[in-house]
C-alpha cells in the first residue's frame, strides 16, 4: 500500500469522516477511519454504529496511487495529524505489518494500525429509485423541525423525525409531545410506493452539517431498517428508529377563536425579553394576553422582579386571548420562520396554540399552552 | 433616583463591570452592580472580593440625571436586559422603596434591588505618583508571562505576577517552578522608591480584556495591600499576594556550553506536530537531538506511533546536544516571541534551557528539560 496526495486534498475528505467518530467509543475500530486503496481512489470509511459515513476520493485527485490495499487507523490522530502538515504533498505507506507511514519533506509519523477485520462491514448500498431533494430544503427541513424532537430516551421514536412520503408529497413531523413542528414539503418525482420511517435526529443534524456547502442534489435511498443519504463523493448512512411514530393528524384544528398576526421580529424580541425572567423550574412561563390592538406579554420570578412588553398586533376575529406558555418553546418555533409577519391561532387558554406563516398549511409550529390562569 | 440613557452607552459601561462579578457567588451583594448617581455623572461598581471594577459614565454622556441617588442590583440581570433592549432611549428610576423600574417605549421591566448597606466598600483610591506604561506594553507583558505562573493554590505566591521597580527598571517575574518567563521594560519616569508586589495572574488577564481597546496611558497606584490600574474612566483594584517571591536571579545562567538558532516558525510546527504524539501522563515529553546543521525533533506514545521531525538550524558552538522537554511548555514559551529568528541555549541535558529573541536580556524564557537520557 502505497499513496501520494495533496495535504488539501486528504484533509477535505477527514473532515468528512471524522464526524462518524465517538470519542467515547470502548471499541478501538470505532475509533478508527478505514482507508481503502482501490485503482479507481481511495473509499475512506468511519462509523459509531449508528451512523456511517463514506467518502471517496477520485483517481484524478490523487498524485499517485503507487500500491492497493487496506488499513484502519486512529481517526483522531491521522486527522490531527494531517491538519497540522503544511500543505504540501504526503505519502503514505505501510510500512512492517500493520504500521504505516505518513511523511512529508520534515515529518514522518509511524502509526500503529488496527485491524481491518474488526472494522465493522457498514453496508453501504444504494436503491434503484432514491428520492430526491436538494439539500438546501433538506437543511430548511431539518432547521425547522429538529428543535422539538425529544431527548427522552424513554420514548425512541420521539428522538426521531418522522418522514412520510406518498406520491409527490412528502410530510416532516417531530414532536416532543409538548409541541409539535410539521413540514410539508413537494417532491418533484412521485415515490412508487408509500413510505413512513422515523429518523434519528442526532444523525439528520450531522448530515445537514456534512452536506451545508454548495448547493447540490442530495439523494435518500430508503431500505427497511437503514436509509442512505448520496451527495456526489459523500454517503451517510443512517439506522432507523423502530417503532410506530404516533398519528398526530388530529392534533391540529380546523377552526380557531382567536387569530392574532404580529411582526415577527417585534413579537420574538418581546419573547426574548420577558424570558430573562422566566426560569426552568416554573417552566420557562410566559403570559400573553390581547387587548384590542396591543398584545402584553409579562413574566416574573418573584425574587428578582417582573417585565412587561407591549407589542403590536392584528386581530382578525374580535375576542380577547389570555394565554400562558413556555418562552424556550415559543423561541424556538419563532426561529423557525422568516416571514415579515406571522399568524397565532388560538381555541382558548387551554388548547393547542398554532404558529404559521400564512393561512397555508406547508410550515405548522404547535405548542401546549400552560395552564395558569 | 431617576435618570435617562442612551442604550449603547450604558451598555459600554456594564460591559465593564459585568467582568467584576463572579456567578459563582452565594453573596447577593457580590452578584450587583451598584449604580452611584451623582450631579457630575454615574459610576458603576462591582467586585468579588479579588478584583473589583469602577466605570464612570460622564454627566456629558447622559440625557438626563433628573434625582441623584444609590442603588445595587443583580449584575447578569441587568446586563442581560440592557443587552436585549433596542438601541433607544432607557429611563432607570426607583419606584417604591428598593425597586427600580428600566423601561423603554415598549418594554418596561422592574427590579428588586439588594440593599445598598451591603455592597462592601471598594477603597478605591489613587496615589500621588502613579507609574505609567502604555496598555500596549502591559498586554505584551501579560501576554508574555501569564502562561508561566502555577495554578497550584499550595504555593499562592507562584500564583501570581512578580512585578519589581527599581528607578526606570521594571523586571516582571512569572514561575511555576518548572519554567520562568521573565521581561525588563525601561520606564518613561524614575519610581521614587523600589516596589515588589506580588499581583494574582488572574486579575492581569482580566485587566488586559478590559484595557485592549484604544491604544492608551495605564496608571498603576500601588499600595500596601492593593493596586489600582486606571485608564481614563475605568478603575480596577486589585488585592496583592502577601509573601515573598523567590529568588530567581541565580536559575539563569551567564554562559552556555550549546547554542542553536532556529526559524521560529519552522520550529514552532515541528513542536506542535510532535505534541500529538505526547501525552500529559509523560509529561508531554519530547526529545531534541542537533546533529551538525539539522535538529530532530521526536516524540512516541508506543501504543499510537512515533514522530520525527527534521529542521534546520544554525550552531553557535559546534558541540551537538540531546535534550528532552515538555512539549506543552515549549509551545507556550514559543507562543511569546515574534522574531523570525530565536536562540536556544542549553548547558548540557540536565540543566535550564534558555530562550531569547537575540543576545539581549529583554525577554526570557526559562524551561527545565526532563531527564530521559
Amino acid at each position: 500500500m502505497k499513496i501520494i496526495i495533496k495535504q488539501s486534498v486528504l484533509m477535505e475528505h477527514l473532515n468528512h469522516v471524522i464526524r462518524g467518530i465517538s470519542s467515547k467509543n470502548l471499541i478501538p475500530a470505532l475509533n478508527g477511519i478505514k482507508f481503502e486503496i482501490l485503482e479507481e481512489g481511495i473509499y475512506l470509511y468511519s462509523t459509531d454504529n449508528d451512523i456511517a459515513i463514506q467518502s471517496f476520493i477520485e483517481k484524478e485527485n490523487i498524485i499517485n496511487i503507487e500500491e492497493t490495499g487496506n488499513f484502519v487507523i486512529n481517526g483522531r490522530y491521522i486527522y490531527d495529524i494531517v491538519r497540522k502538515l503544511p500543505n504540501e504533498l504526503i505519502e503514505i505507506e505501510e510500512v512492517l505489518s500493520s504500521k504505516i507511514n505518513i511523511s512529508t519533506t520534515n515529518s514522518s509519523f509511524t502509526l500503529n494500525c488496527v485491524d481491518v477485520k474488526e472494522f465493522p462491514n457498514l453496508e453501504i448500498e444504494e436503491s434503484k429509485t432514491p428520492i430526491k431533494l436538494s439539500n438546501e430544503m433538506f437543511n430548511e427541513i431539518i432547521h425547522q423541525t429538529s428543535f422539538a424532537t425529544s431527548n427522552q430516551e424513554s420514548r425512541p421514536v420521539l428522538t426521531g423525525i418522522n418522514f412520510k412520503f406518498n406520491k409527490n408529497n412528502l410530510e416532516v413531523i417531530a414532536t416532543d409531545s409538548y409541541r409539535l413542528s410539521k413540514k410539508i414539503v413537494k417532491l418533484e418525482e412521485k415515490v412508487k410506493e408509500d413510505i413512513n420511517v422515523i429518523i434519528p435526529v442526532k444523525n439528520l443534524v450531522e448530515i445537514t452539517r456534512l452536506f451545508s456547502t454548495e448547493k447540490e442534489i442530495l439523494e435518500m435511498h430508503v431500505f427497511t431498517n437503514k436509509i442512505i443519504f448520496k451527495m456526489n463523493n459523500l454517503i451517510v448512512l443512517s439506522r432507523l428508529i423502530n417503532g410506530n411514530y404516533p398519528d398526530v393528524s388530529k392534533l391540529i384544528p380546523e377552526d380557531f377563536t382567536n387569530i392574532v398576526e404580529v411582526n415577527l421580529e417585534e413579537f420574538y424580541n418581546s419573547i426574548d425579553r420577558a424570558a430573562l425572567l422566566t426560569n426552568e423550574a416554573d417552566k420557562n412561563t410566559i403570559r400573553f394576553e390581547t387587548k384590542n390592538n396591543n398584545a402584553i406579554v409579562s413574566s416574573t420570578i418573584p425574587e428578582i422582579g417582573y417585565v412587561e412588553e407591549i407589542i403590536q398586533i392584528k386581530k382578525e376575529k374580535d375576542e380577547d386571548i389570555k394565554i400562558a406558555f413556555s418562552s424556550k418553546y415559543m423561541i424556538d418555533a419563532l426561529k423557525a420562520f422568516e416571514n415579515e409577519q406571522i399568524k397565532i391561532y388560538f381555541n382558548g387558554e387551554v388548547k393547542p396554540i398554532i404558529l404559521k406563516e400564512n393561512d397555508k398549511d406547508d410550515l405548522i409550529q404547535l405548542i401546549l399552552p400552560i395552564r395558569t390562569y
